[in-house]
């Protein structure tokens, strides 16, 4: 009997979707449970793929029966599951295998793994995979990181079952140790913001404008034809267009409004400051899910500061559009701004291009606007894209809007975290002469953390008067 | 020879300072340092307080000549040297002994430390100390946390050393393992929080106003009577009074404008992210830092998207200084919104009203307004500062200048990254019916997470169209 091209163990949903995807694309693909009746269950469900399926229940025989060197992709939970499943395996393992794990590892741990398994021979691949469910089922976005030399052997399958955008597999290895994984969190974060700007415009269209959601629904529908084309807008689309059958109402309306959030937004959050890379449009999408689980508080402060008084909001829909526009270029700025430095202080060399590439399509924050990005990083510097010619122009053209929109927030009382994050990014990156020289005076003066001046080199303290009682706070009236 | 009341090891500044303010209150003090010159330095520097030192530059000796149980303050730098500190010490403490550790340590360590020194039957308090230099040497605010039982040995020295607000002294046991640490974290994070704050309305002044630095201070004197009135206002006077003497310019303009940081902002940003409490402010305030260091990164933006279009502001001073002041609550809610979570999920309860209280002299943010939080505060449950009577009324009668401020700096491209954030957190937090239907109908649609429904209990999914293809992102034109 011939070997299996490639081995996959956990037959969870996403790991059965991806077994499935890599049968369809002709490939074989030995297939292993914990729980053995899972596997039957799968063979049953993949039907005429089952051919290309061999089902192992016993781990010794399902590591025989794939060809060497090994690609043995594990798809359990992440965390201690997987330290666990590496263990398992590491009898059976011969130089040159390699363990591919497919899960929402944090970065740090597939560091360690990588390191880990190198010192065995063994080759480790973190690899981040977007696009849920359907997603694997049909093409993922696959992001690898890890063993460069395992790499190649898996290449053919994962590159058949990624999404491909004209042609092109959204698919590429990225870099060293947990790369792959750390540009997945990364992808995780930018989604946060993406999502939560949308909800800004929203909240415009139906507590400014006065708009229905079917309304809304054909507004975001027009988007989706221009610049801000992208799965995200898309979708939204349809879930304003929803209908609860039941009720005739529409599905939005009746939808709580308190977000979930299973943690990768602050795992982005939390990279980004060890990474002192300023994301606070992440940061604000992050705040934005956590305020809104807080009904109970909302509803008590509601009560207390009176209803948002309902300002006239004369924003057209056009402003709207551009001011998201405007606030996305800032926010995917800042998550690439958070690449970049990862990139140079782990040695990844990330190609910023690269990753653009392979999130156009599969991937959750697909859309025409990283089709630019990936055509303006090709091949050049990871400069902030606040910098890069395209993207000034566009920028330009479009932060005004954005101006328009926060101001208009703030006079009617709209909460923005995300798109007012965005803009004082903006006008904070954009300033030449800013005011952290009160700041360094300030330090200066309490912490004698000495400053640079504007008009000669080294490091200087200011002459200030010592007789600021440590008492000064007490009232004076 | 009579025993000293307590040991300090470490004569660095903030050590040699402590030592003497421990000295000057009455109390005799063993020290000892590794480098035992520093001894001999620290003992001619003590002057007529030297009576009451008892110099050992033998560590055995130095043990030996405290009294028991012995109460032993290290302060050497975080990190590594603590730990190696501890294990020097151990082979010559005595059950019910403790370490007082006195620097700047990440909280998570001194949990660890406790509980390490716990089972040996040593008490380890883990101590945060802020005032600065000045602030060691006359009276700091004190955070006190870890071995409870071991604090009361200590207490007096550490009251009597500790500043004093209207006679009380700014020095409380707040909780067991690292709770001293991680309040003195989130005290630096709001430090930066109102540094940063101060920062943009100085923006407006001198960029927006056309207002010279002695202009400026003559302001923040006059706020430093109201309601502001705080340390950072008073030394900001300062700072904006200073004249450089070579050049008769004011030495605020001839300081570059990009600000250091040593890390506790970010700790405190951390720490936050990983209890899932919103604290966008302390995260516009690092990032603001951040991207001030950025100098050439911004000259190079402010080259290709022109300078500031400088639109006329029409704030009034007034309106300033209340937008300061609405500004601050939402960034004091905030921090103690991280407190009180950090509290609960660590089982320290942490006494808010008591952390306001021992903030209200001695350290960085010392202000009128920490006296009206802990009176707020007081004996209550730990609520949202938003939602506590006084300072719901003193929010009510600003936020509208708030609104005013962030609707200028959008206009008029002043970069508000902590002012706006706090007006977005504040109009969130009170807002009864948020934009998060939105996300929580997209979470479903791609990944099938489930909502909760308005109308009915349970979980609920979408009956969304299937047809979204992956490749929906290609430009459709």
């Amino acid at each position: 009997m011939s070997h299996a091209d490639i081995g996959l163990i956990g037959l969870a949903v996403m790991g059965s979707n991806l077994a499935l995807n890599i049968a369809e694309k002709g490939h074989t693909i030995a297939v292993h449970n914990r729980t053995a009746s899972r596997i039957d269950d799968f063979v049953a469900m993949a039907g005429p793929l089952a051919e290309r399926v061999v089902p192992k229940a016993d781990l010794a025989e399902f590591i025989a029966s794939i060809r060497r060197p090994r690609s043995i992709i594990i798809m359990v939970k992440a965390g201690k599951p997987v330290d666990e499943m590496i263990e398992q395996l590491l009898p059976y393992l011969e130089e040159g295998d390699a363990i591919i794990e497919c899960g929402n590892s944090l970065y740090t741990d597939t560091d360690r793994r990588f390191a880990y398994l190198q010192g065995k021979g063994i080759g480790y691949l973190g690899v981040g995979v977007s696009g849920g469910e359907e997603g694997a089922r049909h093409g993922p976005s696959i992001m690898v990181g890890g063993a460069k030399a395992q790499w190649h052997n898996a290449e053919p399958v994962l590159k058949a079952i990624a999404a491909k955008f004209k042609g092109e597999p959204c698919c590429a290895y990225l870099g060293e140790g947990g790369a792959g994984h750390f540009v997945k969190t990364i992808h995780n974060g930018i989604e946060y913001g993406d999502m939560q700007m949308i909800a800004e415009v929203y909240g415009f269209m139906r507590d400014g404008l006065g708009m229905k959601p079917a309304e809304c629904a054909e507004v975001f529908r027009k988007w989706n034809e221009g610049p801000l084309n992208s799965y995200l807008i898309e979708i939204t689309g349809h879930v304003l267009d929803a209908v609860d059958p039941e009720s005739g109402t529409a599905l939005v309306e009746l939808i709580l409004d308190k977000a979930g959030q299973k943690g990768t937004g602050r795992w982005s959050a939390i990279v980004a400051q060890e990474l002192a890379v300023p994301a606070t449009t992440i940061e604000g999408a992050v705040a934005a899910r956590s305020i809104s689980a807080m009904k109970d508080e909302r509803l008590e402060a509601e009560k207390l500061y009176g209803a948002r008084r309902g300002a006239e909001i004369s924003l057209s829909l056009d402003t709207l559009e551009k001011a998201l526009l405007a606030g996305k270029i800032a926010a995917y700025a800042q998550g690439f701004a958070v690449m970049a430095k990862a990139s140079e202080e782990k040695g990844w060399n990330l190609p910023l291009g690269t990753v653009a590439k392979i999130w156009r399509a599969g991937c959750i924050i697909r859309s025409r606007f990283l089709d630019q990005m990936s055509a303006a990083y090709e091949g050049g510097p990871a400069r902030n894209l606040l910098l890069v010619p395209d993207f000034v122009e566009l920028m330009k053209a479009n932060h005004g809007a954005l101006r328009e929109v926060v101001a208009a927030g703030a006079h009617g009382e709209f909460p923005l975290p995300c798109l007012g994050a965005a803009l004082s990014y903006f006008d904070a990156y954009r300033q030449g002469l800013g005011t952290a020289n009160l700041i360094q005076g300030q330090r200066d003066f309490f912490g004698a953390h000495g400053f640079e001046r504007s008009d000669k080199d080294g490091v200087h303290h200011g002459d200030w008067p010592a007789t600021i009682q440590v008492e000064a706070a007490e009232p004076q009236v």
